[in-house]
């Protein structure tokens, strides 16, 4: 995969998973685990999503598995978490901003990798979405919640959008890289909006 | 996969993934989810058993996930839940018997499949049953309750029922689409009745 | 695999297995589940681990899954959970001795087999500690509860000192069995004495 993959998006996929091994970091600290169960939370956030995707691809062992950055980066997302801490907690939306940058990068490069690996433009944009929103969802389920990304706010919407204009930019054969950097941009504009102003999808009335 | 494996399979799974997705579109509106809440919680459903078992036998990427049919029937199947919801909410046993439908099928096509992939019957029957309770677990799950699976009347014991039928007439060498009818026969018609007459199983008493 | 991983660790592998097997199977029975809910969260605990690994390895079907004994011998602890119960309930640290066994071997056992499946040191761990931990995870997300790993005592990192001994034993070129031997024994007497004294890890203050 590292041949047929750039290392642009090897990059990206880093920082990414390093936003979401934060989140997880944190919401571990939160839940007052310890430290090795919040090694675990960390971890699963981080790579749960790209590593479903790769097993799914037939990309086995997972990048996230197989790559010396990836547990690198995460050991180092943990120590910050940590440090962080007693400042960050005070302004929630900065996890949560950690998170949208995590959900933009991975949505992208997780469609493109799909792309790369010869997937159709919907079933790729499928397995874009469920790289980005699968770490949360199992953050989540670890900590027996029902997965936010069910019940909150324009989430799984984001990193669809970032994945149509991948699939569409595919399909166009525009270049990959700046249709990859627009993509990423709005999710994470459309994520942080929606948060900002409480937009939410209107839903099936159950009563 | 498609080559080695009939298309009167395909389209029986086919009609068990649009039996689960709509199962899991009812369960996500009666939690008001969000639209795409609730999507992701009817992919989980419809795709969860048979995408484990075919990365299991090492059938990837998953059938669920490289044949167009499939997303589009379960998007049909969510479309028809919003537009039914209403008038189903007040017969929930017609979301049981799409369950049940499911189960049946899934149960004894995911057997077949196993067999075909050269799995031994006891492992192609346990993956069998895996196939058709793996997304009800994996929606359960979502959605922070104990399985119903686990805990109700007689549900895994039909997709067992199911997949034994299927292994036995494998390994008698019957003509395995009759075999296949009657197996789902017998596990909707014994999930049917545990369900009508409470049927359940004795428990040991944890206290 | 059977070829490459000798029988001495398939034998081991089965011991933790079953270990695993009757710590689900005293869970299931605590909870109420009926006798089908009882075997799957049986083998969801026996063979989550192992099977996970030996998906992200790439050894499909997984060893769990293709090998006869695995099953028999699950099959085996839920009898054996069944029978033992009343006596067992009393002495509720019967079964977390079980699941230590289960740790101790699995998590050894998990991480030599990913160093000959020619995974890093680091991952190798990584994914040993994941064999071991997986099941117990998975038993207690099927419960709908926060799993113990996360929040208990020493436990990821009891699994991480096996996995690190195995793991500098390889990179010594020490002889791998008695290696082996030297990593379950410290896992297990880790787990026990904190389990013991309530050792834990110092955890940050969330307020």
């Amino acid at each position: 995969m590292t041949q047929s993959f750039s290392s642009l998006y090897l990059g990206l996929d880093l920082a990414g998973t390093v936003a979401f091994a934060l989140s997880g970091t944190l919401a571990g600290i939160e839940r007052e685990l310890d430290p090795f169960g919040v090694s675990v939370l960390a971890i699963a956030t981080a790579l749960g999503g790209g590593v479903l995707r790769d097993v799914l691809i037939g990309a086995v062992p997972p990048a996230g598995i197989q790559n010396w950055g990836y547990l690198t980066g995460i050991l180092a997302a943990i120590v910050m978490g940590y440090f962080w801490y007693p400042r960050i907690k005070r302004w929630f939306h900065v996890v949560l901003v950690f998170d949208a940058v995590g959900l933009s990068i991975v949505s992208v490069v997780g469609t493109q990798k799909a792309l790369n690996y010869g997937l159709n433009p919907a079933m790729a944009a499928l397995l874009g979405v469920m790289s980005g929103v699968g770490g949360g969802i199992l953050r989540d389920m670890l900590t027996s919640q029902i997965p936010i990304v069910l019940q909150k706010e324009i989430y799984a919407m984001a990193a669809l959008l970032a994945a149509a204009v991948v699939v569409s930019g595919h399909t166009f054969r525009l270049p990959a890289g700046p249709v990859s950097l627009i993509g990423a941009m709005l999710c994470f504009v459309l994520r942080i909006l929606s948060m900002r102003y409480h937009w939410s999808l209107p839903r099936a009335r159950a009563k």
